[in-house]
């Protein structure tokens, strides 16, 4: 008696033995190689794609000879008219061991195939949706029988895909008969694995083989911008990004506000909620239209959110995360129908989840970068530094990671500055200053030129200054002798350049004058100044005081995060103080890591189990309680500042010893003061 | 070495040895007593009342002497001063064991105790309901472990009473915070046990511990009525009852014609489900009104309805229940959010118990009826006749359970009859007519006298005749020689009595006429007895049907059920000939089956366990495909009826051989015929 044939996969090297006749497809799932399939094995969906090898391998110790797959049949050869298969690919449904066989399984084969992120990739996703597509053939209703439809496609579920705990939501129960019938009882199920329990949810019905594809999306709400990506299911790529304010705004800029707000007026925090809602729903629909798909394709949202944002958003009065002990509603991970939310643009059975907080003040959006940039698996020590309303930082590497927040407030979204907006075409986003000549020249979002270059043609679009632009120009002000260290702006006589002008007691600096043209007067003035010294004092006193906590004087490498944290230049960054010092070839951007971690939980039910494993790992520090905090924030108020060394810093740029004063009476410290401060 | 004291616990007969100064509560928690708690042991509950006894014990083998049990207590002597303790009882978290003790556990202080029916019991309730009270004392939120207060809550469950898997909706999360606070971090949780699965959602929180009762609701979704019951889920007792028409009524009187309804017009399901959903709605505030409590006592609901109205009541379209092979959406039982079904007059987090359909033309009433009446456990062969606008039929025994559905429209309800009414205050419900002067008398809902009675003094406020007044009316006519065997009323030449009145070419019998003082004219028309013959003839005939299923032509007993079944007297039933012939002592009304079945699965999440073990073992026949269904029926319709005998009956009365025919041309049959049939 001669052993049945040997099936050896590649890449995965897993071999067995199995009698000739067996399917590629069958053979893969005894020995669990990752080989895709929609359909189940009816050769419709192509996802089991296969490439048989032939020769000889000494490698693997067969000789592959011809005839060891089953002859091309009829439901390839339908398949290749209809929509072309690639030369030397088999159906692994269809193509049946005959002798020995090498059998490759191609990248887009294998379901957990890794996603390559783009550039500024810290990780790669491998994706593991939550909501995965399954065709199955259910039984017909039988008056012996009498089952119902759900109960007979949950059985078709189980039976052909081994998948328990099905259910069904009353939107889908209500359009189920129908589509089944439509289907004459053959569907695609888009089911939803929750990571928090074993239950399915079926998220919609196609009748037949659904040829669509099924998106997500991946929101960062944040307090000043909300920004999603509209990631497909498959394959994890974005098929859209957007961005909108959030329109809470209008109930105070930062969180502390938005939390009076709910504290001062009864029934605010539900205004609030339903304007945040509203809002999302907006930016769903615009995200659907963009990318060209209808509102139902998207399945599921994944939130990564502050904890204000995040109480916000389900609906819970914000006023116990305003003081101490900032205890939060809930801390864990939640998974909820979209509905619950009121977000109903979306398809009518999408579920949602949000990452789990870490404290009271360091929320999901955190949970997320610490999904995206992984500090507890750094061999050195990371400092992240998520840019934002409100600040996340952590600190830390194999052995520790801590976190705080810290309260910096909207000037680095362009808020709270005179001439700021959010990133937006027209928006100035790269400032350089001439030491010699004090000449300002910029580019705007949406134009490669510079505004001096003489191709530049854009000077009746600009509109305003990005968070990325003040950073730069305050930076480059300074570089260029127009600031002092205290953050004073100079006079025309002190500087010696037209461009600063007097503004009642101080001095604003003008980066382009297009009035003449009926267009916008784009300045910096010493309130613009004011504003980003504070923030920059509270995103320096957080780190600072994580570093305390670690005991460290300095970190290795330092990752620079947040929605507009890819455009941040590390050399102003660390010019104006915002940072530690550290050698400008460890400062990296990592763009916007919680959106990122966003992303990396829509696509992975193993990332959103991992997050509840590394929240708990992380010690949380208090900014709001630390004494330390607010020493460090009061020190850190000169440009670069007062105290620490910038040794790095100094070895790369010269900062001019410039000092002015005041034109009139009063100081412009208080007048900085007057505008916020951080939280005591 | 002395061993402990022995406790020994009546009436369980549990014990074992304990160490001086253990509680006896948690001695009996050990031993696994039923001993009830709801603060945990704290002395604030008195739910663990127990009741020591001293002297000689032969029995046990022990002798309890004075200071068995630890000294009473200042807890004990508060809660005493405060509320009055039953003389001779200790609670159980106070006194601790000293020495040799029997205990015993007084029914009050059991949680599982039986809760004793009413008249009607076929079987008693063990109270086991799925939302139950629980005292937690929550840990403080602390900056230094940030978990939420929700989690913290969960910890406190699962510490004190080991409960796992809790969550909480959004509505419970809102106010949480508020309520730990106001608790001082102790609180009452209405905490719900799913049937169909681990978890336990939070139903309601109260601060402190909580001194008020919660309530379940159930409720017989029929056809033509709505009932409820109001149920105190702490031992089960009825707060309140309550019914209301269906008003569903206005598009169309039965099933079909609302399936038809929905096929008819686009939408048409969808305002039949506002519809019911807003009078469940207005029922229950009404019931709490009536019961004196708040509707967010009310922590849940239990439906039982049949397989149109369950489907209208979760929002699907009946269509696929017209037509063969009559496939439900869903037939397992359904575990949801009242809000997810707009019945927002209950609490905000309430939950909804659907029971399971069996088939496509026996719902959850029939299993509702099956679990009330346990067919399945019944040594002789017993036929169960749920009345209603769609009759539920079920006939079995130890070995076997066999159920069908029988469209008797709503004739019995008191619809479709021309002065028929629901049975309310001044609706005839008792008829008896004398068959020497055909004069008749009869009694009205509310009035105990006659109406022949000279102390009767309600002529003036009777309103019309109810379902069982009908009834009776019908066979007293037949049995007082003023109606033939086919169901035609005899003139008054015919019949010797001026009652007999003429109306166009048939007759109708005057039973009152109050229009001299402005009251109303009742009579029973030629159309009345009409729609009571199709009613009756489909109501046999599903009988029959079973019984020739079952190879039987006699059952041994027959319960009469439904929401009036209480009222139908059995004798009238049967010489109808709604039913078969069989001992009228063994003919027995349980009255609302259904409604009790919605009771007991309100009461006992181990009875929600069993009915999807019953509903299985029942064999479901289905009456629109069997020809002999429609065999039976015809046969069905004389009075009491044409080929199958009546021994019982015939030993019982003589019913007098008359037979009228026309005043004028045509038949009665075509009248009667043209009002409605049953489903082919």
């Amino acid at each position: 008696m001669t052993s049945d044939p040997l099936v050896i996969f590649t890449p995965s090297g897993k071999r067995g033995r199995f009698p000739a006749g067996t399917p590629i497809l069958t053979a893969a799932r005894q020995l669990g190689v990752d080989l895709d399939s929609v359909c189940g094995g009816r050769g419709i969906c192509s996802k089991c794609q296969i490439a048989p090898s032939y020769g000889e391998f000494s490698k693997h110790g067969v000789t592959v000879r011809d005839g060891a797959l089953s002859e091309w049949n009829s439901v390839e050869q339908r398949y290749d008219d209809i929509r072309g298969l690639k030369k030397g690919r088999r159906l692994g449904c269809q193509a049946t061991v005959q002798g020995d066989v090498v059998i490759d399984v191609p990248p887009e084969s294998q379901v957990h195939r890794q996603v390559v992120r783009k550039a500024a990739a810290a990780r790669d996703i491998v994706m593991d949706p939550a909501t995965k597509m399954y065709f199955v053939h259910v039984t017909e209703p039988d008056m012996h029988e009498p089952s119902g439809d759900l109960e007979r496609l949950a059985r078709a579920l189980r039976d052909e895909w081994g998948i328990m705990d099905v259910h069904a939501p009353l939107p889908v129960l209500k359009k189920l008969q129908k589509l089944l019938r439509k289907g004459n009882w053959e569907v695609t199920v888009a089911l939803h694995r929750g990571s928090l329990d074993t239950r399915h949810q079926i998220i919609d019905v196609y009748p037949g083989f659904y040829e669509g594809r099924i998106y997500g999306l991946a929101i960062d709400l944040g307090s000043t911008t909300i920004a999603a990506h509209l990631c497909d299911l498959r394959n994890g790529t974005v098929a859209a990004s957007a961005g909108i304010m959030n329109p809470q705004i209008r109930f105070g800029e930062d969180l502390m506000s938005r939390v009076s707000y709910a504290m001062m007026n009864p029934g605010g925090e539900v205004e609030m909620t339903a304007a945040v809602r509203a809002a999302i729903n907006d930016l769903t629909v615009d995200i659907a239209a963009e990318a060209g798909i209808t509102p139902d394709q998207i399945m599921e949202a994944v939130f990564v959110c502050n904890p204000v944002m995040h109480h916000l958003l389900i609906g819970v009065d914000p006023v116990e995360l305003g003081q101490a002990p900032f205890a939060l509603a809930t801390s864990d991970a939640m998974g909820l129908a979209a509905r619950d939310l009121d977000l109903t643009r979306m398809n009518d059975a999408a579920q949602v989840f949000i990452l789990p907080c870490i404290a009271g003040h360091v929320g999901a959006d955190a949970a997320a970068v610490a999904l995206s940039e992984e500090p507890g698996k750094s061999e050195d020590l990371v400092l992240i530094v998520d840019v934002g309303t409100n600040a996340e930082i952590l600190l830390g590497d194999t052995s520790r990671v801590l976190a705080c927040s810290s309260p910096t407030g909207p000037a680095f979204e362009g808020a709270q500055i005179s001439a700021g907006q959010r990133a937006a075409p027209g928006a100035i986003e790269r400032v350089e200053i001439d030491p010699e000549t004090k000449e300002p020249r910029f580019k705007i979002i949406g134009h490669d030129q510079w505004s001096t270059d003489p191709d530049f043609d854009a000077a009746a679009q600009i509109t305003g200054i990005c968070g990325s632009g003040i950073i730069e120009a305050v930076a480059e002000m300074r570089m260029a002798g127009l600031l002092d260290d205290k953050g004073l702006i100079g006079s025309a006589e002190q500087t010696g350049t037209a461009r600063c002008i007097a503004t009642g007691r101080t001095h604003a600096y003008v980066l382009h004058d297009g009035t003449a043209q009926g267009g916008a007067l784009i300045s910096v003035t010493q309130g613009d100044i004011r504003a980003i010294q504070l923030a920059k004092s509270a995103l320096y006193a957080g780190a600072r005081l994580l570093m305390d906590e670690m005991g460290v004087d300095h970190v290795d490498r330092i990752t620079l995060a947040g929605a507009f944290g890819a455009h941040i230049s590390p050399k102003h960054a660390m010019v104006l103080g915002m940072i530690p010092d550290a050698p400008l070839d460890k400062v990296r951007s990592a763009g916007n890591a919680a959106g990122t971690g966003a992303r990396i939980a829509l696509c992975s039910v193993t990332a959103r189990q991992d997050i509840a494993r590394i929240v708990r790992q992380i010690t949380k520090v208090e900014t709001a309680i630390a004494p330390k905090f607010q020493e460090h924030f009061v020190n850190a108020n000169a440009i670069p500042h007062a105290t620490d060394p910038f040794p790095n810093l100094a070895a790369l740029v010269t900062l001019p010893h410039v000092s002015f004063n005041l034109g009139g009476g009063g100081s412009v410290d208080d007048q900085g003061r007057r505008r916020r401060r951080p939280r005591k």
